[in-house]
């Protein structure tokens, strides 16, 4: 255990029972028969609701887009109370959170020539705009970020660079990793090299006629061009009128904006089951309230919120209650950077090691098939019990032991905090992901009953069992 | 055979010397064994060619969406001709179809209460418009149209229509027929009942956030009212906000119009490989050539559009040419109204028996599982040997023989043109038919070239064989 040593007496005496009880049944099981029992029993309940589904329904139709600081993102987090509220959680509150409030505007882009055609683009998170005038240039063609990054110091000057670089589907995402530079940096090296705006072929793994969007940044120091993203079927087009060798001109106008002198006002929610015997020691489960304004954010983060309010409620619905806290981490403001987790990281600056573990969704729309880990030894060995209550349910149990929380999470992991990564089937979540298609149709239900019982598993087991994640 | 008497020497003499050899051959093979070998040949050259699909590559590429009458349209027509010539084709010409030209304008559709989302929608061609101001009203619901038609009369008054049925998906496609009834005559039954719109599912098997147009028509003497579809998403949430048994309002606004004044010319783009001995006798092979202005018509129906030209010039390549003559006819305006068939059946209207059998592609997307036909008895027999050749591809011959030619072709067969009907895997055909969604990279390179192989296989049988397909 992470013991925190606190004033209040009695927190403490239960600790030093705890340990002597740990000691006294080292090498025995986590968990007593009686719990043992309690977490087959969960397993059942878990699996045949259907709460998390509802959760999503519930956001996703009553709420939808909600990017940090909009109208809908304000809706979110008072959703997120409620239904706390109402699922029976023992404290609910919010932890503001500001930045600044984009807004995307308008994105038209059109071949001039050689054949004039639409093309279906989306103005990446954060881009500047084009002005009301648009930019007409000729493309300037790179298979790759790498690519453009090589090419030499202003020759791009007057003209959009066109990076059509494609993700690759794979079970884990990681095809992800290899193509969202272009998204994140792109714009910032097609300036360096004298663009007057980039587009880049979506982030995505689907061909489908809509664009995905994401978060941008730009370089200090470096004039700030106009960054959008086309369809993948778009970017094929641009690269077979390309291939005809002659000059292909684009038209795009971008018309996004951000509000520089307003504070754009935002919130974490958090939830808690309060624990029986060691209340201030945190089983931290999160997922992120906000979502991009396109779509409804059903995967993206609906998903993470379904499963997490789910799994606590799950518990709290037992006869007796957990040990440990289990705390549910809506975090605000993920998509635009982060900066829910960290103000999180800032408000709880003195609490970070009570979070005894951890665990974030935010990937995935199927099932979950593996289990990795990032925590002592010891307790590496001691959750092998957990690990062999989620094997029936298609969970295998890697002990490479070197993993963090995703996302917000990522940085509690980063601070210390031991953590698990679950893994869902993700071969289709880039299909959607960040684009107007991230709807509740492509929530798969019984991959989401499966990850939401082995959340509520986990939490179970965490909260409940004696082990010291950290040793 | 079907003889058209002419008054060419040389042809009577040709086709009395074929009579001749026919009673020769009675109980015999249709080819002789050199045109077997010829069939096997060809065979292996159209499996081994890209030819259909460089040619919808192109198509796509460098003309894009080609809407009756539009500048696409007009560029689609000498791309056609331009192609044929360049394809060896022995006479290439059009024939002017005229119509009216439908704008589709902007469309906006949001709910405005009880939660306010923003819906996808895309106006149904020829709907009429809202008025810049749109109409704002409260959704009436109808699980059918026929619970709409079950409606009492103005029970609608004062507002928006909405049928939520949804297509089912099948190889066959014939979920489209259960569905489009709600597209094609929704608006008018609605506007019976006052409504002061409709919008309904989209018609299309997919769950995309792209909405599905195609053609509406009013009924005279009934108020014309604006008709739109919002993608499956869309109906899906406003599905679920209807269960929440409050009023639902709707902001709908499209601003389509149609040039009453100007009359739209277009064209049928006819293509020949002329026959060697019976020229006047047209073996009759076709596709559209227009489509709706969302996509590139890859799908709907440059696919056709490559499968036919393809298929004439592989016979048009080998050493001796056709006996019959090969037309390939690439209708206009069949999108929107089967304007270029009707033109057709009065261009040729005397020629129309001298079109001794025909087949359209104009569905699916994947390789064709079955042939059916539609002609003599005798001529069925004789076919078999067509259908041998077929089935080391996949094509099973199903000899129920009532079958119609597909689409445009329909006209010539319930006209008494003996007709085949080549059935494509359409499982995914209407997850992207008359949308933004068709584009190049949803064609199927291998099932393309089956179908090229299988057409060019059927055209070369029914040009060299003797058989009257109307026995």
């Amino acid at each position: 255990m992470k013991l925190i040593p606190t004033a209040h007496n009695k927190t403490l005496m239960n600790l030093l029972c705890s340990c002597v009880l740990f000691s006294a049944v080292a090498g025995a099981n986590a968990l007593s028969e009686q719990q043992q029992a309690q977490m087959e029993q969960l397993k059942a309940t878990s699996l045949n609701s259907d709460l998390s589904y509802q959760l999503i329904e519930s956001l996703t139709t009553e709420v939808g887009p909600r990017l940090m600081g909009s109208e809908g993102d304000k809706k979110a987090v008072q959703w997120a109370v409620n239904k706390m509220k109402a699922l029976g959680f023992d404290k609910v509150w919010t932890e503001e959170v500001t930045g600044t409030l984009w807004h995307r505007g308008q994105a038209e882009a059109q071949i001039i020539a050689p054949y004039p055609q639409k093309l279906v683009a989306i103005a990446l998170g954060g881009s500047v705009g084009t002005g009301e005038q648009g930019i007409t240039a000729e493309i300037a063609h790179f298979a790759s970020l790498d690519e453009l990054k090589a090419a030499p110091d202003n020759s791009l000057a007057g003209k959009i660079a066109f990076i059509s670089k494609r993700m690759d589907r794979h079970i884990d995402g990681h095809g992800y990793g290899e193509t969202v530079g272009a998204r994140v940096n792109g714009a910032s090296i097609a300036a360096q090299k004298g663009a007057s705006a980039i587009i880049i072929r979506s982030i995505g793994t689907d061909n489908n006629r809509i664009a995905h969007t994401g978060v941008m940044r730009y370089q200090d120091g470096i004039a700030k061009v106009p960054a959008a993203a086309v369809s993948n079927p778009d970017a094929d087009m641009l690269v077979n009128q390309l291939k005809r060798e002659q000059a292909v001109k684009l038209y795009l106008k971008l018309t996004p904006s951000t509000d520089e002198k307003v504070k754009a006002r935002s919130a974490n929610v958090i939830g808690e089951i309060t624990g029986s015997e060691f209340p201030e020691q945190i089983v931290a489960i999160g997922a992120h309230l906000d979502s991009w304004d396109v779509g409804t954010g059903a995967l993206d983060d609906g998903m993470g919120v379904g499963i997490v309010m789910a799994a606590a409620h799950h518990i709290k619905a037992l006869a007796n209650r957990p040990k440990r806290t289990v705390r549910v981490i809506l975090f605000a403001a993920e998509e635009v950077g982060l900066l829910g987790a960290q103000q999180y990281m800032i408000d709880h600056k003195d609490e970070i090691a009570n979070h005894v573990i951890g665990a974030e969704w935010d990937f995935g729309t199927g099932g979950i098939y593996q289990m990795t880990t990032g925590m002592g030894p010891q307790a590496l060995s001691a959750t092998e019990e957990l690990g062999k209550v989620l094997a029936p349910l298609g969970v295998k149990f890697i002990k490479e032991n070197n993993a963090k929380a995703q996302s917000d999470m990522g940085m509690l992991s980063a601070a210390g905090m031991p953590s698990v990564n679950f893994a869902p089937d993700g071969s289709r979540y880039f299909d959607y992901h960040h684009t107007e298609n991230d709807t509740l149709d492509k929530i798969e239900p019984e991959g989401l009953k499966q990850a939401t019982a082995v959340y509520t598993l986990f939490s179970y087991f965490a909260a409940n069992s004696a082990i010291d994640f950290s040793k």
